[in-house]
């Protein structure tokens, strides 16, 4: 531990404490990071003339950091240097909670509101490097088969970044919680499991790859759950 | 088709026209519909002194309103009865997609943001049909073999409301799309399919069910793409 690691856990503030069902929130850094490794997908909130925008896109962390692509944020963003008010959400969807009562049913979830001030990145040299740290966070050593990313690519693209200022997890997990007065009802209750899985590899059906799928994306294995396989390659390369 | 059938397509307006990829875009109500059908979880986006907040919900449909369970806007939603604007954002992911060229890494998806007013469902009779729409609408006729709602239940959720006055869809579909120049690249190149798929049902742990799984949750087979059990139910339900 360096003197400048962050504490183990974000303080919780009127934003982020969690006041519905606060026995499943958690506020450390080791839960929060672990959701957003383990996501390819976020939900980036923004307001724009006092309304709200609620746009999905690719996201990666590296440390206390966010970043993604250029969104619909961005035309904003761009005559605001100082950056605006965002809220990224990530979420996964673990199960489907089946209880004998209409009230208990639910779903087993994980997720993760993390605030800050996003901002573009605008070096050109810390915007290249962005690009492909994302490239290499999903696919270890692949940048090294491609050729290098064109000025007029980078330009077309705009990186935005985010320090995550504060942040809660929120974790349902476990089968349904029914009142003993309902246990003898006429119904199956348990838990549907639910995860995102991958599938086989389907070449480029316009220019067929030269290649087999190489070592670099050996771990996206068919049938394989794709949170788990984000969060293995996430502490592979980067072991924060 | 009625006098009151609402036209085939929401108008691109302000908020919602596509202005990055606006080949992907999609206004229609059927493929708007389709997305939100095909979905378990939104995630809603709203503002307070300003922010933004976003939060992954369970949501539902029914014609041109979505429905969703109490959520941490409630609290501002209680004091403000007229309702307040909310973006509502559904996505699936569908595929990674692996490029010659780290600018073209993309992935496939499906996506969805509404616009409208929320509001609280305050009329009790209204908000008990509700919860029970919700349950018929994922596993129809489970409601008869469970106890209705009670009074104190129906009082500790909240039941929100919004109708969708603005929508616009999202999709990007099929393999890469490299320059010719980079066909010679000595990488795999294509799509590797993401999906979220069910598991087999885990009995209630704590008390064991006294049934087998009832045909009411048999589409919830194991294997099968959420997505597609989703809206199969849907279009049972309710065809519209």
């Amino acid at each position: 531990m360096s003197d400048t690691a962050p504490p183990p856990g974000f303080i919780p503030t009127q934003r982020t404490r969690v006041r519905r069902h606060p026995e499943r929130a958690h506020y450390d850094r080791d839960t929060v990071f672990a959701i957003l490794d383990a996501a390819l997908l976020c939900h980036i909130g923004y307001v724009i003339d006092g309304r709200p925008y609620v746009t999905p896109t690719l996201f990666w962390r590296e440390g206390e950091r966010l970043y993604w692509h250029g969104s619909s944020a961005s035309r904003m963003l761009r005559s605001q240097a100082a950056g605006i008010p965002v809220c990224v959400t990530v979420s996964h969807i673990d199960g489907l909670i089946l209880a004998r009562s209409a009230f208990r049913h639910s779903m087993n979830y994980r997720a993760v509101m993390a605030f800050g001030t996003a901002s573009i990145v605008t070096d050109p040299r810390h915007k290249e490097a962005g690009f492909n740290a994302f490239i290499e966070r999903l696919y270890p050593g692949r940048t090294g088969l491609m050729r290098d990313i064109l000025p007029q690519e980078l330009k077309a693209t705009t990186l935005i970044s985010m320090e995550i200022e504060e942040a809660s997890a929120k974790i349902r997990a476990g089968g349904p919680l029914d009142l003993e007065a309902d246990y003898g009802a006429e119904c199956w209750a348990g838990m549907i499991p639910i995860a995102q899985r991958l599938g086989a590899p389907i070449p480029d059906p316009i220019a067929p790859p030269r290649t087999a799928p190489g070592p670099e994306i050996g771990h996206f294995a068919e049938g394989a759950a794709l949170d788990q396989v984000l969060l293995a390659v996430a502490r592979r390369v980067s072991p924060s």
